[in-house]
């Protein structure tokens, strides 16, 4: 079986190094990142943190060197999806492709260049220490199901689940994952923006009533979202930001991160795809919307030379 | 005629500089700024940009040094008003007290030291070059009218309009000034905590037309919770907004200059304003209340150590 990881990032890397352990899997992590590839090529790739693993993906920043593959796994930040696919379609051929990315909008990309698309939702989280090298931070598991317009088949989709879980990722095979990916896609769209306007870490930014209270606000109009769409939540979103407050309280959030940093942020994957599904469905989302249009603004002021 | 300017920055300077001109008023400039205070009673207090005056106020920074007033002048940032006011009440035992603040609820506080108060607001806006020497960038009327609850009679408002007109500040009395107040207050609250949550400039932001949109909806609340008030505004605040747009491009807005030294900012006195007034007239106003959470959780950014 052949696996290819679109995007090595610390997401991608993980999944990567995991699969790359089984013996009759060949991984294949493809990236722009020169360094890394070479580091990966030259020493293998290393987990560490919550995972303990050293393993020897093929790595390569060249889609040409990749042979035809059963599966993708697409794990760029969202806004690197389009480039990311296209220049790897003909891997895919006759493939199914999962996305383990932040946000919704991804597989409608996904589909445009693939035969069969996994809408799919992963918790663990984690950053490159060096390369060849990523740091897991927190575990937690991955859903997958199939993207409706242009599915997988579920036995595809159980395959995949089993060898992923097989390499020690715990992965869920699902009739409708949209109830994982909505959850989280909640979660991430009230707290990421906050941490980035704000400057608060996570836990921080819950401490102050006010601000609390712009979380639930963004968490309800997701949650509005998600019943017209017909989607069952795995659990209640603002219940996750009090856990969240619980486990990582100084955690700064990957768009503040991206912040300060000056990087493009994946809110246009997060609030721009609640805005968008609640047009779709008619639900009024005008929080959700300013705080995306401040987002882009804060962006704006990074690059702009007028 | 004796008048004392309570906090004497920028927009007190303008007044100070200006009735210290006319030869049978007596002028006390008040501030904490001991470089300022001795650099206006050693050169006097200069003008420069949209006004050219060079006078002599009397400065201080110990209200004792100050005799009876007939006039107060309350000019700080909105977030010192009670500790301004409280240290130079016994100034204005039997005095009108005008404030030409920014924002709502200055009016309140300082009602509560005094016993008759002036609702002022004013357009001009400048700068402080080094001490003794402010810079106007924008000229604009000043309007004053009673403050409903505890009023200075319509002979004092209008002797003070006169004086301030005759001084060069062009200045109307009125019956009722909420309107010009409350176009003011929407103005700035609606632009000013975008332009520090963004760091764009006025123009630039106003450019982004999903950031635009969120002007305007800040605009929609606050001209809501006017409307329940009974407030006749002067003039569409959103019209405001692309007036200044066009004469004001590159201009900082004062909110994004605090952020941008990590100052306190007046977002309470803003949004904060018509939030607290939206809970009086049971007008909703959550993107007000969003923003403002926004700006504390910023403003906590800079000073926590947790």
């Amino acid at each position: 079986m052949k696996v290819c990881v679109v995007g090595c990032g610390a997401i991608g890397s993980l999944f990567a190094a995991h699969l790359a352990k089984l013996e009759d899997v060949e991984v294949w992590a493809f990236d722009v990142d020169r360094d890394h590839i070479d580091a990966i090529n030259a020493n293998g790739l290393r987990l560490s943190g919550e995972s303990d693993v050293h393993s020897y993906p093929k790595a390569t920043s060249n889609p040409s060197d990749i042979p035809a593959c059963e599966f993708g796994i697409v794990a760029t930040k969202s806004l690197h999806t389009r480039a990311a696919i296209e220049s790897t379609a003909s891997v895919f051929k006759d493939a199914a492709v999962c996305t383990v990315q932040n946000g919704v909008g991804n597989e409608e990309i996904i589909a445009e260049y693939v035969p069969r698309v996994i809408r799919g939702t992963t918790f663990p989280a984690g950053h490159v220490v060096e390369p060849g090298h990523v740091e897991q931070d927190t575990g937690g598991k991955t859903w997958l199901g199939p993207f409706e317009p242009k599915p997988a088949t579920m036995a595809e989709i159980e395959l995949l689940a089993e060898r992923l879980t097989e390499s020690g990722i715990e992965t869920l095979a699902m009739e409708d994952s949209r109830g994982a990916q909505w959850t989280k896609l909640i979660f991430n769209a009230a707290t990421n923006p906050i941490g980035a306007l704000t400057g608060l870490p996570h836990g921080v930014a819950c401490d102050q009533p006010a601000v609390r209270k712009v979380i639930s606000g963004l968490v309800a109009e997701g949650v509005a979202v998600a019943d017209a769409m017909g989607i069952t939540l795995d659990s209640d979103p603002d219940k996750l930001v009090d856990h969240a407050r619980e486990v990582a309280y100084h955690h700064k959030a990957s768009m503040l991160q991206d912040a300060l940093a000056r990087r493009p942020t994946e809110v246009a994957a997060l609030n721009g795809g609640i805005v968008k599904f609640g047009e779709q469905t008619g639900v009024p989302t005008p929080l959700n919307q300013a705080i995306w249009a401040l987002i882009e603004g804060l962006e704006h002021s990074w690059t702009r030379d007028d």
